[in-house]
């Protein structure tokens, strides 16, 4: 089609493993596997079922003709009929979809797809945070001007300023641990969630009604049933996933955040890709396009979850639909954005630069302003008058950031004005101790980084795959 | 590819019409025609250009080929540069994008995009007016029950009920129309926005830089142009765009989940497409599935606009990129699915039924309460005691509410029980009379569908294409 | 001041203890037991303390004069000053905020705020989960036509409809109290987050430093604390509260969102208060004012989520404070409006009624058609024919719905026609037995109220205070 | 109270004009204003009214007395009926609310209350932009390096960055402009919207019903009215209104972003107040806590947005109350929070600095590499070989972009690498002279500042007394 758009997000961020659940043809397959695993569990609790249909269901289970499916949908103007027919002539049989209405299989159907995509996010989420780990510990010890209100305000290092970014994404990753082991199933419970077709199918007996619930949510995986649903499962499931999403999104947004601000007075960068070179012509422009992006991520995360608290409390009766439309876009739309937003940052945790020479020049800029109590301390106990050091040291303070910002001088001499005036009777050789004591005076910034990757390491030793995969290319 | 997604609100929802501004194809076709405008422009300026050199762009301009394309980029890793180089080649020139930054083509094409597609939005927006006013016309004196808090509270008409909703979006459409009518270009202003590249191209000239500029505008129809801007545009623009959205579409979201509450009462029903029917299992059941789809249509802008929201007031300098991935998903997202609203309700207008009669037996049900002040005055007046009066009709109208409550009757006796009061003096006649006398009196409302039809009429009568424009047939 | 603007949510919705935790007043306590709590780990650890000073500090902790504070804030200009200086007039010492900045103040109370006002939500969500576990067996066994699009689609009972609801804010109650598990602590870090301060104030002795920071955050009572954070807490955490809220209050703005559509069939109401009667010119006018409410503040709510998303992901380096003003609002509105929402859903839950003759009317009139394939069994069971059968019910079930829309006939007598279609061969006894029959087959329904009963009675023998909180009584 | 809660948005940020709009004591005067000018409206239609009662009335207008109000409220449970009865006892009268319901009352005032904010804001607005021209002009010649992906990318000027914002911002004013133009009025319309009250007053006169409504939208000075309303006017006004702010307020929040920016680079400062010196301890440390409160306060309003848009479409019917709640909230502090960021915008602009010298030495970092491409030219005009020359170019430059980073370094000295480069056969006169010429070039910077400013100019002498107001002191 001439006209034809493209999922965006889909085609230039996600990875494949996160768009095969989303596809059209990967949700073909997870309803078969929902009808094959309903048909075994009817069979087990007693619903009759010739021999060898089940097999003839699966042999056919991956043979998806999207085309197929939608000149059958043309015909009967019932999207879930038109899918029924397509696997059934396929299989050579008609025993799928007893006792199931549409949203039995539809709703289990997304569950399920939201379930496997929350897993698949955790996943990545783990990679991320081990990239975090190794670059905080790269960089644990190197000091750099702490900015607060965007002006610096004391001295952290490098790697406790990632740690501090990977903390956060740590928490909202807990987070995102807790809505996966919480994650509750409608199961199969007709058409207004009374489980009254089943227990028909059943002749009556609720018993094997609730059981074969059970197995579906078992077959599921999903680690909890609700009891008392409607027609859908309640939405603000939908907007418990899309807020983790958010969460765990946060501490990857401010990363990214800080980073560009550090990219702009070329403290690092977010790294060029292997082979990659800086255009010649314009060597300085090393753009934070990756960082960007996540941050452009994280805002299309927040407007799918505008979506999602849109539908939250707005169920009527047993459930209506206006959330059909809303939850075809929102739901796929979010995964694949937050499946771009860590693949993107993986590969910026892989090739980003710290350019230390510079953030040494910054710190240089700023500590001595920073150090000015230290020095009145130092001053006093060489016998300085406290009155007089004080009154000295505010004079020259003052002048030095006037002549940084007049362009008098381009670096702080605060120090050399300092060993220079005899009111505080401090040498150079003095100054040049204290600025060194000073600079290497990072609290307990380097104890902070090892903490953060301890706990990382403890998560990277349970789910190793994950904690060394490696993204592919991005655009 | 087997995981490809589909852009869902294009392929389910939206109109060839729209698909063509925002599709690869669509979007390429206009960038050329920006490119030969541009060249146009310059060489009416005096920038040479060999003769037949537009001819060979024109002829060419609509051979899109997204495929070689795509290669290109692979190579170029360079998404502009890849259609310069496709162009080029077709034409066999290298004329176009001289003095052009990349912004210089996007920024203007997505605002072409933008600008049109709000065109297409007013079209159908005329059409959804127009049906408006046909169906408030055609129920203009039907009286019925109006609510307040869902309650019962006083008699309407149908009709004036359905212009209430038409006025609500008429005065959004105004909002849409202002946001046309002052809707400025970024224009051809270069890499920050000072036009130094086009100076320079026509060697310090700036006075033919602004001509260049100001032709480049008018090419694109577009009614005002910004002075001062940056490498981009205010994204506030966007998200004034999308606000406008929004707000065209509140009238018809309040009129679709009225017509979902009616259809609840079967006071009314969205209707199906000719030649459907209902189930003949399930007749009572008519969902008013396209409603429900409005209002999730709805609430899909909604998430948009906080896309939007979130860009606007976050431009760092002359601009970053962090916005993006965030336009590529909003902006076609946002008017795919505003496009797929409007023809959704064109749908509805054309199929609506009201059933009379039920509405006609809840007013029964109601109108006697609402017109317990009239009984008091009009027993006063034949006689009765005020004081008497009203204790009589207080009894009989707590009597009655309970009585229907608890099931002891099904219809509102309320007026059969007063006519046997003697203390009212008032015979089952004149009864009959005021209840038909209070029907009928909706106040102004059959003036006020009049004042609303002739606001659209006028509309209809400057746009006469779009007014009488036919929906196509929706999923 | 003649335009003094008050807190419309504290002054109207919220109730005294939730107030008590946001009012200027209680902050200045809580900022006081926060100091007291400091030094006096300080003291533990090391740090001189005269003897008497906590004793002094802890006598006037109470005594609070907001007036005072304010006039001391206009001098100094700085707010935190301005509290250090009252707190030690009053206790006439100068002891409080060693080694502290303003952050090492202001955000544990905050966090301190967060987490009082979390265990009051939770407080009250106890009481209202165990309100719809009462209103739930009530009407356990009362069936009614559920609906699906606002359509009848099958029968369930009123118990289980309310039980729906219950379990979905029981669902989101879990994820509130797993917010508040797993809410950890900034703590006494520092300007930027490496405990340089209180590092210094124990002479360079980290593990000091740490082990007072440990103190405080066991005082605060926060299950956890962060290791490496900047200047502020992530702002993700508040965006995780908010969300928690949102969720909660889900369940409950869908039960009110269904009560209001069911006052509007008058199945049911929301109450009134006690002695409180309806107008009784205007009986039938029972507004679901409060319904209505607990809708409003849901949506109040996800304008705070907005403000929460929109600083979440957007720190700059260590932290700045374009977060201040907005969780100025945020913080204390968010959770006003809960704890009005809870207040209003307590009240309703006690005082509404279900008029069981209006939904058996409802179910009268809608249950012939959703009993049309059981006829059909039982008149092939008897000897019909199927096709003659199935044409029969086809014909009469298209006429009465036809007849019912027209107005032709009140009532669905569907039954009674088919019980005079020779075709079938039932009888009328036979039919009101099937009538009968399906009007009892609500399924699972009262199994499931007992499961959610089940739930909630466990969790309410865990807090048997908050099982049996009374509302007071509300606007 | 001691848990009294104030409205932080009133008491710390917003100034006494706004906060008379939106007060208690408000919003009483302009009921009485409503009442008066209906009732003398009736009169002059025909209604009989004693002589001397309006100026009964018209007396004691002013003479609110909050508190009294309120215990009325508590005996009636009716704020309208309070209300009435406080005015009638004042008057010594009872003329007052003939034949209005309680939302006809309402609805007006707060559009009334919404219509004057609105002029309110665009009486700052203009301050604003004054501000932004005369900044603009003041700086309209200062080369800067402009940015884009926070990276250098041309020459600028710093005036024109300023005006870049304030343009925006003109274009969100004619925006508000528009709305307020527009802004329809519900008018008295009775109960449901249909006159009826008024036209029963007018004993069955619709002519006259609609003739006193036309007078009272003339009295409100509202310059349209709805011909079709329901119980209230469309909630998608609010919306509106609400998005007008936000995209007013987009370009201030853009400009207080990269001043804040800015400011991280010490190339300018929001200012200190005068008298106001910064900390002689920490004389680096000039926070941009205005700015910083602009970008919360911009959140702020996007948070409002969010319940404004979910309101909007949401109406049932005539009209249900859901959006009591939430408008009593969004619209005072909506409105409030816009005041409080003009405000402290103002304040800004009246104080910020530009700290020339630093602007200077970051062109000089970062012009040789933007002038490469002009290099090249002069050198093979000067003689040079192109291969050769292109080749040494991008040795230095290369070379230069990493010894700046790696510290080798501090200032880009390309230009006198390649001085000393016989390849070019350029002196360092030349050089000098290439540098001049590109630091002036800043294309069409300087016309734009002009033409932004000539706006400004125009709207200026159309609203002297707005262009000159001066913001008060600020928190």
């Amino acid at each position: 089609m001439s006209d034809a758009i493209s999922n965006v997000l889909a085609e230039r961020y996600a990875t494949a493993s996160m768009r095969a659940i989303w596809s059209g043809e990967g949700k073909v397959k997870l309803e078969r596997e929902l009808w094959i695993a309903v048909m075994k569990a009817q069979r087990d609790l007693g619903i009759p079922l010739p021999d060898g249909v089940i097999e003839s269901y699966e042999r056919v289970k991956d043979t998806v003709n999207l085309d197929s499916i939608m000149q059958r949908e043309r015909v009967t103007r019932h999207d879930v009929k038109a899918r029924i027919e397509e696997f059934c002539d396929l299989a050579g049989h008609e025993h799928i979809h007893k006792g199931m209405t549409s949203r039995d299989l539809t709703e289990n159907v997304e569950q399920l797809q939201v379930f496997r995509a929350l897993q698949e996010v955790r996943f990545k989420s783990i990679a991320v945070l081990s990239g975090f780990a190794k670059r905080a510990s790269q960089f644990r010890d190197i000091p750099m001007t702490a900015r607060t209100h965007n002006v610096a305000a004391q001295v952290t290092t490098v790697g406790k300023r990632i740690a501090m970014f990977g903390e956060e994404m740590l928490s909202g990753f807990g987070q995102l641990e807790s809505v996966i082991a919480s994650y509750p199933a409608r199961g199969l419970k007709g058409a207004v969630g009374t489980r009254l077709d089943q227990i028909s199918l059943f002749d009556g007996d609720a018993v094997k009604a609730r059981a074969l619930d059970a197995k579906v949510v078992t077959y599921l995986g999903l680690p909890l049933s609700l009891d008392a649903v409607g027609q859908v499962y309640p939405r603000s499931l939908d907007f418990r996933v899309i807020s983790a999403l958010c969460d765990l999104a946060s501490g990857p947004s401010d990363f990214a955040k800080t980073l560009r601000l550090m990219a702009g007075q070329e403290l690092a960068s977010e790294g060029f890709a292997k082979g990659q070179v800086g255009s010649s012509a314009m060597p300085h422009k090393m753009n934070s396009r990756s960082c960007e992006r996540i941050n452009g991520l994280h805002l299309i995360l927040k407007g799918y979850l505008t979506m999602a608290a849109g539908l939250s409390g707005d169920q009527w009766n047993e459930g209506d639909v206006s959330c059909s439309v809303v939850r075809r876009v929102m739901l796929p739309d979010a995964f694949l954005a937050i499946d771009g937003l860590l693949e993107t940052l993986l590969t910026i945790l892989g090739q980003m630069e710290v350019f230390e020479a510079v953030v040494a020049h910054e710190l240089q800029r700023y500590l001595p302003f920073l150090l000015t109590t230290t020095v009145l301390m130092e001053a006093v106990k060489t016998g300085a008058g406290r009155e007089g050091a004080h009154e000295a040291i505010k004079e020259h303070a003052v002048a030095v950031a006037r002549d940084l910002r007049t362009g008098k001088v381009n670096t702080n001499d605060l120090f050399q004005r300092l060993a220079n005036d005899a009111r505080l009777g401090l040498s150079a050789v003095q100054f040049d101790a204290i600025f060194e004591s000073g600079k290497a005076n990072s609290g307990d910034a380097a104890a902070q980084v090892d903490a953060f990757s301890q706990k990382v390491k403890k998560l990277a030793d349970k789910h190793p795959t994950a904690a060394v995969y490696e993204p592919g290319t991005i655009l």
